[in-house]
């Protein structure tokens, strides 16, 4: 089916792997896109939600370039009348937004609804947990987005992805991964066995284009089905791989717990700071991962997931391994670094 | 597979007409029973659980006389470990109670998770509309029992019934009905062909049962799919079947509305007086109903439900027009009657 993608976010980290999942796919992309041989005659036109104080930055001008159609947007200045006039006429929305930036899309889900969207992908992206609280802040905020969709019976995607390779890995003692890590500080916890779901976040985008062409996954939650990891599987491959002897620290699940506690509070004491904010989501993370075990296939089918596994058995997921291997090789990218660096060295 | 069931409600409307499902089914029930020709080997045994101040009352009495065993808890004044160990053993834990007694089940779902119950079946049973406060007093409160669950990763399944016949017909000028009549005054909404599920409240055990013996609801929302009507098409039934002209009010989608907000303000006033709460829910689920049409097979397939239909095409479930043949004959019940009276007069 022919169809009209709007990405909102797609100069972020998951929007931007997003779009390239798009257009990698060859199905979306516009005639005027030199860089896509692929397209089909399911083709039609990618777009991205952009705001007016964005339109002059190279990563804007990228967009264009790449035939990304550019929709200016102001989600916070403007009326929801105004967004739905921009959303009109488009197939499928997806949202990819900061971790401070959830509840913005209430306005969007209102717009998208008006505009009579025919699927909407909320910003999910993230580790399976259940709604309720258990993770207070982003999956909470994430909930009540869904709750306004079906406030709508606006037809919807919710896709997470697990954790990604790119964060997960430890440091090494000879500093040759210091490039891109992002992790925490090299720590396992309590016996390190519980299993994670995580997958290469270029994979997001890969499989986002197939979930959005497929009925199947209409009003239905996805998970993608990449790697099944637990910490000790993870310093196994890093150590083989690279030769070295990883030291680990260690913590207990009531010293996670206790540290979930203390963020939460400073947290809720300094509602604007997000540091504050950064830490105690990040608090929560570590608990779901390893002290509640969420995060994992089980998990996600028991909370109404489909995983992706099961509805593309053709696609082959990166894996961890072959993340690390690029990873030792000098060639992963450091998450969230400046953009504007960023497109300029792909410019050159 | 073999399994004993418990019932929390055993009692009550939801609870009673439970327990008649899964006798008749003849799957769980007591070698005693002396009602059942139907056991097979899957039979083992049906339980209520039931409070201290009620054991000496008729109707726990006659659930011992039909082979019922009464396991005696309070769950207001009970530990968690003290209802653990009473639910130790049971495979399916059934809970269906009254519309002020839904957070209840908070500790029931902490007691059912440590007693490691295979299926947890929490208080549904009523129309369909999404979380998030569109029914911002019983579903919310629902929706907090599910969340529950989530958290402890306890298996379950959430069964929704669609609005029963019982409560859905206009009385007659004759008054041949008013013995039974539960309803909201022969008022109908806009234009009358708001759609909505329905079901006899009498079926809910019967595919209860049938729920609860299949694997493939484990982890799943299910719909008991029986008629789907409108106000229209009830109206029409009732007139050609009574021979009687109905003369009905009228009430605009803006009218449902007004009424829905005065009706919350005013329980938000009065939160310990249980006639504003049940003034409030009967408003929300009439904007649920009628304004939203959130209460329909489309918009429970929507939000992830599975309907009993094709679950289980076999299954005949009764129809309105066949209620209306019994209510004509002065068959039906009123519900919520004195139970004592009730019992009295089935003991007779």
């Amino acid at each position: 089916m022919a169809q009209k993608v709007l990405i909102h976010g797609a100069t972020g980290e998951t929007g931007g792997d997003i779009l390239d999942g798009l257009v990698a796919d060859g199905s979306f992309v516009s005639p005027s896109n030199p860089i896509s041989p692929h397209r089909t005659q399911s083709y039609q036109e990618i777009a991205a939600l952009v705001r007016p104080q964005s339109l002059q930055k190279l990563v804007t001008k990228s967009l264009k370039s790449r035939g990304v159609k550019v929709v200016v947007s102001d989600l916070v200045n403007q009326d929801v009348e105004e967004i739905a006039d921009l959303l009109a006429g488009y197939d499928t929305v997806i949202s990819a937004v900061a971790t401070t930036a959830q509840l913005d899309q209430l306005k969007l889900v209102d717009a998208a609804a008006k505009a009579g969207i025919k699927r909407f992908i909320p910003c999910g992206f993230t580790s399976i947990s259940p709604p309720g609280g258990v993770m207070s802040l982003i999956r909470t905020e994430k909930e009540k987005i869904h709750e306004r969709i079906w406030y709508h019976h606006l037809p919807y995607t919710i896709i997470d992805s697990g954790t990604w390779y790119q964060i997960s890995f430890p440091s090494l003692p000879s500093g040759k991964v210091s490039y891109a890590f992002m992790g925490d500080g090299n720590t396992i916890v309590a016996d390190g066995n519980a299993p994670n779901l995580m997958v290469d976040k270029r994979d997001i985008g890969r499989l986002t284009a197939r979930i959005i062409k497929d009925s199947r996954t209409l009003n239905k939650r996805v998970f993608l089905h990449a790697d099944v990891l637990t910490q000790n599987d993870i310093w196994a491959i890093m150590e083989r791989k690279s030769g070295e002897k990883i030291e680990a620290k260690h913590a207990t699940h009531d010293e996670l717990l206790a540290k979930m506690h203390t963020a939460r509070a400073v947290c809720m004491k300094n509602p604007s700071d997000p540091r504050m904010r950064f830490a105690a989501i990040s608090a929560e993370y570590m608990v779901c991962k390893y002290v509640r075990q969420d995060n994992n296939p089980q998990n996600a089918r028991y909370l109404g997931y489909i995983g992706t596994r099961e509805l593309y058995p053709d696609f082959e997921p990166n894996t961890f391994s072959a993340f690390v291997d690029e990873l030792l090789a000098g060639q992963a990218k450091k998450l969230y670094r400046d953009k504007f660096e960023f497109m300029q060295k792909k410019s050159t």
